[in-house]
């Protein structure tokens, strides 16, 4: 069993029948640092599941570049309006290391969904996830101060925190880059 | 069959097994405008089908109240973190109308999800629909100006408009009651 098939299945047991059927369809793909997953315009075709690296999600505002989310090790990535609907995507999805990645398509995906029942489970816990994350995300934005809102990454997802560039952070959580800086130095000093 | 189960049904169809099991165990509730179905500190133990009125979710931010968001007919509501951990909430869900309701607890919906694996597409694409608008909601906070945030409502929630009280409506929109009510002034005339 590959890795995004040992962690699905450990997300929901999955019959034998599924879990062939998953192998016989993965496909894998490498990014190196820097490359693009996914440019506004495009159709997100595919649901990505990350077994190495990281990579950023952002879209422009005017000309500044704002981050959605990060993902990394182990999350199941899309850009949700553009995978569920399969329209033209707003959004840019990039590496930000080198990235080893497993995927099916939306019509493969769909297509377990609609044969085997019990995938279902599978995609309902992992849309909650994200909802939650989102949610999470929200709630922080609109409810925590900038200050609030760095003590709770550093917290709750200190990895970014050394492996993010310090200018795509800030958009992430609504603040300045200096604001941020200053911040990171505050609390390291 | 009454008006959440039609619902559920329409999403995708049931077996007569969960229709009847379904129709056993719904209650309802009603609310009167001004009444509160969660308070920060308890438990939102119910996922609730809004048969008639709307609600409004909000957390306090200091002494300001923060609209997270509004639901009316033929939706499904929750205290996203609280429900899916059964932990207290930080929110209140309250009745701006008269509101009649049905509902189930978390672990009546849990024995269904358990117990008939059919019922996990709906729970997977109602939990996607939910993901779709609060993802909507994040882009639009970080993407679009004050401006751009009305003319958004203004095409797709227009009922709002008309519904919600001004005061809450702007913490929804991130910007203030005046600049707000401006907005309103300046397009209606």
């Amino acid at each position: 069993m590959n890795e995004a098939v040992q962690y699905l299945h450990a997300v929901y047991p999955l019959s034998d029948e599924v879990l062939s059927h998953l192998d016989s369809i993965l496909k894998s793909r490498s990014l190196v640092k820097g490359e693009f997953l996914l440019k506004p315009g495009e159709v997100c075709e595919n649901i990505y599941f990350i077994k190495k690296g990281l990579l950023r999600c952002y879209y422009l505002r005017g000309e500044t570049e704002v981050s959605a989310w990060f993902m990394k090790e182990a999350d199941v990535i899309v850009s949700v309006d553009s995978y569920y609907e399969q329209v033209p995507s707003y959004e840019y999805i990039q590496a930000l290391e080198d990235c080893d990645l497993y995927y099916i398509t939306f019509y493969e995906e769909d297509y377990i969904f609609q044969t085997y029942l019990e995938y279902n489970v599978i995609g309902r816990l992992l849309t909650r996830k994200y909802l939650q994350v989102w949610n999470r995300q929200l709630r922080n934005i609109r409810m925590l101060s900038a200050a609030e809102r760095y003590q709770e990454l550093l917290n709750k997802e200190p990895e970014l925190l050394l492996r993010v560039p310090l200018k795509y952070l800030a958009s992430y959580l609504d603040m300045l880059p200096e604001t941020l800086s200053r911040m990171r130095n505050r609390i390291s000093n």
